[in-house]
């Protein structure tokens, strides 16, 4: 398996549930994603009525509880049958309910082991909850390894090349990186100083009652944990007055989030946006920034999406990795090791159906078919 | 193999073959259908030139024989060339050809055993012939296991969900069915009494001079024949009038038609249609029912498609069989035992291109080089 | 392998280059072909950064190099890196360089072993070079072996069929053909006499100034080069004044012209165009000659990918060989005597990254891994 699966995943944000049950694949596991009541808590179960096998994600939610769309099957939250018109249900088997949590703006689900889900390992985000930030982004699929775009986010000189023309420039490039390798987290970080703003900066600084045409000082500090999380502090100081560590009057600086959800080996769910720390109620400055950051983020995709069709075609080939890769490179050991961790203490098992409830559910189909099926 | 093939499929309706010959994928074969002429009769060959392995549907009707689009071949009606411009046909391979009827507003064909075909082995289809009935239907084209399709037909609990605003109701969940298997056949009966029409039937009932807002008995029988036939008898009655039996003054009934041919081993063409037993003059009565049931059917296929995603992706798990599900559980039974009939006597032999007509055919290759191809 | 690679094949045409860089496969090999400069020379290497597999082609060109346009590494065009902002390279893997040569208004590679390639081995096009003559084509993708399109052109009998309305008439197939195979080329050639000219061929006697009603004596003398160059003779002249010899003042004369480039085993690149013999300063001519020679050969693509089809359903099929034929077997026997003497001769090392470049690649991978990144 290539990715941890004892760990909290953005699995959507909570308008995709507003209506209806939402069906999505995460780490390869089709999920259904459906709202207990208008307001209440979120659900995940497998996309599999026992019934026969119809995507429960068709279905609709009554009196706090899945319906299945095929024949009305209601299924519990916690994967059991409750009833279903006509027949004692007592003999149907479970489906797998999934660790679900909302939080900060998103709804999160723990693909692995139920028991070693914690809300305490949902990652700290307190910007999502402070009224001095304001948030907007947005969702993108694309059709590569998750940790391409893991690499992607670790090296940001592919600002210069991808993103010339908003967020890009040269200096990026001549700015060497510092990666630094802490207790579950990586860090790439680089400082720039008395340079011109690019585009995006000077828009936000114009936006902060800044002037956009003076020197600045420049900062990207990513941060990636585990298992695929990359959030990067980033922002502009007018020159000279501490960077990152300015007085927040003379600053415009963000947090670019980028929560990267694996839905197979060669795809994923890319939930980025922004976080700022000024302006917080201007509403339509979040429209405007996650406006300009869908387009930039929207230039990453042709490139991953055709390195990945690259690669796969030539596994062979081993790619060099150089001091801008470190943060990349690091992050992939700590997934590694995420990963070789689970493998060691059998957590693995719980990949899929487990072998008992396969069980369970053949010995039940063949009791429910005997008591079903009336001799002919 | 899955499907039987010493049977009669509907391949086309033959408003499909009027204009030029129509290429059709049925039971794994790829076959040209195509009219002799303005009015005549159909035949159906395998849709691959022996010339060069063109499809043969690409070309045209002429003098009664289809010819080749590519080069100009004339192919005979059983399979053996004709003529071609400039050379000699008579060591040319034949291909197959497949018995075909036209009956009952239905282009019918039979991919297995020629020898087997024959024409008593069609349904009969009374209401086909009958001026009292009028039919209309139409044509989808499905990605799942024609099994699949039997099983939704055979368990019409699925409308109080999946057709919850025009033929659903609560009391089909309700009212228990019933499941017999007689000869060569399987039926499953549901009956309601003293209910209120749902939508569909509302109307029917108003088109027919009747009140839609008095209490109705409601019944369904479904009757399946292999391969793949399923006719639904449906109706409503004004309520203890005798029901399926009441004078035809005071219901509203019908037949749904259900002719389902696999194309392959996971997608089928599926006919549908209604021949109703009122007003079978009313022609636009016709069209309207026929787009309403159109509309009602398209709800079906997402659920279809990806119950067959959801089993293609996990073929371990063996389904529940309740007591609903009986009529699709004995309708397998039926099937299994055609396929496994065919197989015990070696019908199965004519699957593909027969052993002999293959070395006939790599034998008149090499003659047909030697004598075609001069000397460099 | 299904295709010579020690060959010249037409990659693109100058217009397609005129903005940026084009990543095209072309013997299943993915290339970026560029120029490196406004109005310079083309060069074509593998699609591939040996950075971090990133497409080339998505780069751009920086004076005279080719930039990757995901960390701006400095691609050489021998395929050797140049530099990379704050890297040393000298250690990374050299790619691919392909032989390039622009001429005839093509732009052609040679996908073999480049110290085979040479200007001489160009096919001699001197209606490219001559101001008698225009030239008009286009480029279509069509899913298909090269070789059935081989077939196609080498056996104008089709015209009758698939262009009925425009080129073909039944005298093509009455007239019988006659293939010669010389030295390194097949010549299959038919010519009918005192015959109407097809609506085509009356457009261009009417467009040259000679009367479309008159008979006509017509040629087509089709010419194969390997790897898969097909030159057509193609014209009419007015009746018994010397068809093909007669003087140009009584004859429409025009070469078809198709470059077929292998894109992979079952898919190509048509170069396909028309150069005329008359009138070659009247461009709105070769606009509307183009314009109806592109909906001419667009007829073919179905055809050509339903036999594709066809053919790979049934791999143990062989297919006829008619006297018709003649031209694309023996074209097809010189297309297996060049492979058979790549492989002979070993140069099929030459395929993929030759194993010491991979060597190569993997070692510097390893050596930049240790000295880029830092120790955590």
């Amino acid at each position: 398996m290539t990715f941890p699966r004892n760990a909290w995943y953005v699995a959507c944000t909570p308008d995709e549930l507003a209506d209806k049950p939402l069906g999505r694949q995460i780490c390869g596991e089709r999920l259904v994603l459906y709202r207990t009541s208008q307001g209440g808590e979120v659900a995940a179960l497998e996309d599999f009525c026992p019934h026969r096998g119809a995507p429960l994600s068709l279905g609709r939610v009554c009196e706090g509880q899945l319906v299945c769309g095929y024949h009305g099957l209601v299924m519990g939250n916690d994967g059991k049958t409750v009833s279903m018109p006509g027949q004692r249900v007592q003999a149907f088997p479970a489906i797998r309910a999934f660790p679900v949590l909302e939080r900060y703006g998103f709804v999160w689900v723990w693909p692995g082991d139920p028991a070693l889900a914690s809300a305490d390992r949902l990652p700290s985000l307190p910007w999502a909850e402070s009224p001095e930030w304001a948030y907007g982004g947005g969702l993108y699929h694309i059709g590569c390894d998750y940790r391409l775009m893991v690499d992607n986010l670790m090296d940001l000189t592919h600002e210069t090349y991808v993103h010339a023309t908003s967020i890009g420039q040269k200096e990026i490039d001549e700015a060497p990186c510092e990666t630094k390798v802490l207790e579950g987290e990586v860090t790439t970080s680089r400082f720039m100083s008395n340079i011109q703003a690019p585009p995006f900066w000077q828009m936000a600084l114009r936006m902060n009652g800044l002037p956009a045409d003076q020197p600045v000082d420049r900062w990207q500090v990513c941060h990636f944990t585990p298992p695929s999380h990359v959030l990067i502090e980033v922002g502009v100081a007018l020159a000279g007055r501490g960077g990152l560590q300015a007085p927040a009057e003379c600053k415009a600086s963000a947090i670019v989030v980028d929560f990267i959800t694996p839905e197979t080996e060669s795809s994923i769910w890319y939930f980025w946006g922004m976080a700022r720390h000024f302006k917080p109620h201007d509403a339509s400055l979040t429209t405007q920034i996650r406006e300009g950051q869908g387009r930039i983020f929207a230039e990453d995709r042709e490139m991953l999406e055709r390195q990945q069709r690259n690669l796969a075609e030539h596994p062979e080939r081993r790619l060099l990795k150089l001091n801008i890769d470190s943060g990349g490179v690091h992050s992939r050991r700590l997934i590694d090791k995420c990963i070789a961790a689970e493998a060691s203490t059998q957590v693995g098992t719980q990949v899929g159906t487990p072998a008992s409830a396969q069980a369970a559910m053949a010995g039940a189909a063949a009791a429910a078919s005997e008591a079903g099926v009336p001799a002919a």
